[in-house]
Order: C-alpha cells, then sequence, then structure tokens
C-alpha cells in the first residue's frame, strides 16, 4: 500500500452551487486532490441535483480532477454527456449495473475516464469482487457509509467491515468512503484500508477546511506509513 | 390583454453553471424580469441538469422570481424540495400529471408557488383547458416551442397555433414560449398571443444581452398595445 496515495475529495453537494467555480477553487487551495461530484436523478436517489451541463461549466475553470458519482438508474445513458463534459472519473452503482457493467466499464475507459464501482449500505461487498478481479476491472470501488441521497448524514461504522474485507483482499484497489467522513470517523475508515475520503459538510462547514483536509490526510496516511 | 405585463425569461440553461449567481445578476441587470431554471431529470428527457440543491443555492444570492420548468416524471416529488428551496414558480408537464394535476395545483399554491402547466410539441392542446378553467387553476401555460431537453434548439413555428387558441380563448392567461426564441422569431410568438418569453441561447450568446432582451420585450408589447 506504500505507493497508493491518500486522496481527499470534498463533496460539491456541500458548496454554495451559485458559485461553483470558486468553491472548486477554494477546495483546491485548500489542499483538495479530487472534487467529488454528486449526480443524483431523484429516481435511484429521492434527490435532483446536477448532471453533465453542470459538469460541462465547472470543467471550463479548472483542470482538476471531478470524480463523478452517479447516483442514477441508467448509468450506461451518461457514460457519452459526461466524457464530453470533460469529467475524470465515472462511478456507477452495482445495484443498476448488475446486467451490463463488463460494457459500462469499456464504454467509460474508451471515454478516457476512470472507472469505480460503488455500493448502497444494504448491498454485500461481495457483489463488487468480479468487477475488481475481471481482466478489465473498475479501478475504484466506493463504499458508501450513509445511504446516498443528501448530505450532512451520520457514518456508519458497520460498513468499515467492507472495506476491511476490500483492502485484505486487494491490497493497491482504490477505495473510497462517502458520507459523515471528517475528523471524528476518519481514523476509522483509514485504519480499515480507505484511502479516497469524500468529505462533504466537514469540510464546507469548517472555519478553515484547509485543516480538515490536512487532518484527512495525514490519518491516511498514518495508516499508509504502519504497514 | 392591456393589464397583462411581458415577462422576459433568459433560461440559465444556457448560462455557464459554474457562475450560476454572477450570471443570473447579469440577466437581471440586462432587463429580465424572470429567471427560468429547466429542471431535468434524465427520465421525461434524455438530459438531466439542476434540482432543489441548485435553486436552494442560487436563493441565497437573489430575490429573483425563479420560474422552475419541471421536465421531470414524478413532478409531485418536487413540490416540497422546490418550495423549501426558494422556488417562485413551479411548471409540471401535462404528460405526467394527468391523474394527479388537481392535487399538484393544490399543493404548489399551499407552498407558496405559482402552479404552471406544460405541453410538449406532440400534446394537443386541448389537454390544458381544464386545469385553466378548474376552480384551482394553474396560473400561466407553457408552451413548448422545441423538443424538451437541450438548449440551442430551432424554433417550430407550427406550435403557434396552440398559443392563439390559447389566447382567444383565455385573454389575461400568462402564456410562455420556450425554445428558439431570439430577435428572429418573437414577433411569430408575440403576435400569436405569447407574453412570457423564455430565452436561452439568442441571450446568452448575444454581445449585449440587455439588447436581446429589450428586442424581446418590444415585440411582446407592441401586439398588447396593438390590441
Amino acid at each position: 500500500m506504500a505507493g497508493m496515495k491518500a486522496k481527499i475529495a470534498p463533496s460539491m453537494l456541500s458548496s454554495d452551487f451559485a458559485n461553483l467555480a470558486s468553491e472548486a477553487e477554494r477546495m483546491l487551495r485548500s489542499g483538495a486532490d479530487w472534487l467529488h461530484m454528486d449526480i443524483m436523478d431523484g429516481h435511484f436517489v429521492p434527490n435532483l441535483t446536477i448532471g453533465a451541463p453542470v459538469i460541462e461549466s465547472l470543467r471550463k475553470h479548472t483542470t482538476a480532477y471531478l470524480d463523478c458519482h452517479l447516483m442514477v438508474t441508467n448509468p450506461i445513458d451518461y457514460v457519452e454527456p459526461l466524457g464530453k463534459a470533460g469529467a475524470s472519473g465515472f462511478t456507477f452503482h452495482i445495484e443498476v449495473a448488475k446486467d451490463n457493467w463488463q460494457e459500462l466499464i469499456q464504454k467509460i475507459k474508451s471515454k478516457g475516464m476512470l472507472p469505480g464501482v460503488a455500493l448502497k449500505p444494504s448491498t454485500p461487498v461481495e457483489e463488487v469482487f468480479s468487477l475488481v478481479e475481471h481482466a478489465n476491472p473498475v479501478e475504484l470501488v466506493l463504499v458508501m457509509t450513509v445511504e446516498p441521497g443528501f448530505g450532512g448524514q451520520k457514518f456508519m461504522p458497520e460498513m468499515m467491515e467492507k472495506v476491511c474485507r476490500l483492502r485484505e483482499r486487494y491490497p493497491s484497489l482504490t477505495i473510497e468512503v462517502d458520507g459523515g467522513l471528517g475528523p471524528s470517523t476518519i481514523d476509522m475508515a483509514a485504519s480499515a484500508g480507505a484511502n479516497c475520503i469524500v468529505a462533504g459538510s466537514s469540510v464546507f462547514s469548517a472555519a478553515d477546511p484547509a485543516e480538515v483536509i490536512s487532518t484527512l490526510r495525514k490519518s491516511v496516511e498514518a495508516v499508509q506509513h504502519n504497514i
């Protein structure tokens, strides 16, 4: 795990959507590695947030890695528009991709994006093993640590078992966690093996986001150095 | 029709979504009456744009009338979140509200929003008559003059018959048109009887948006003064 970098990805769902370019810039200046973009369609989850037109607008203002998390029922329909819009990562949910994940991964890569797979809290971790072990694999697994849909929810520590099992099985996989992460929960996630940390409220509501981002990073790096 | 004001509503779908607050301010400074917000869920139309969290963020920066056009399959689920977010108008599509428009109108009003109904190009205008004539009526009819989903499309003049029939039947109704409107098409829409004009590309791509907005307004007012 020594070569696997910590990635801190502020969730723009907690930002001021009316000033997205400057909010993104503020997060990058505060030390963010990635910008996490929550794309929700009001069907897969009971909230509708932003889609490709917003990613396309933001891309004109930044070269940052845009880590897109697709909470939609039909992810395959978004590969082309998000590729064109300038998305960097494309993480779909296994719950709606059981029949076409091979095609999805192939298409996502063909558009130059990094394919990832996400799991809702109720989905067993075994369901993504074949996607990581395939000849054309996903390169990231996102373990939801809250029920997806809204920001500001409470971290579910019982999800750490999934992270542990993934880390044990895949020492160099990028394992992302999303939901309720902040200074008080990061050690649980980092010690379980997560190296990519999505944080919304804890970063955006902080007086000093740089300090929170630094705390998150140190926790992940401390675990890595101990291995 | 003398008392019915022209409303020019730039469509924020053509704006820079990464700078929505300043784009809104620019449009208001250029003479916009309303800001038109296109909410698309990737199911009712093949595009996903913005939802309540974006309206909520924008509302913190402006007191402007936010004219929300719901291109979603389940409009009733959006009444509560959009009401809370600070939407001013809530226009649903009749194609997905045939069974519950009475309940929808009532709920929209109870949240302090102005209820409107929209028609796709293929939907006959007769389908909205009962909504305008009901004891608890919609207060706006939006006639789509392109297939909804994307900006920058070509105006369909054959939709003007719908506008004429509505204006003839309802002299004081707010009749909105959306799609392909600009200086070259406004006279057709205004003379048919539209008084509320959504314009995206023609306003945002103009060197001087104020000039375009003024042209649109003058065309609507010229028709009103002739009546």
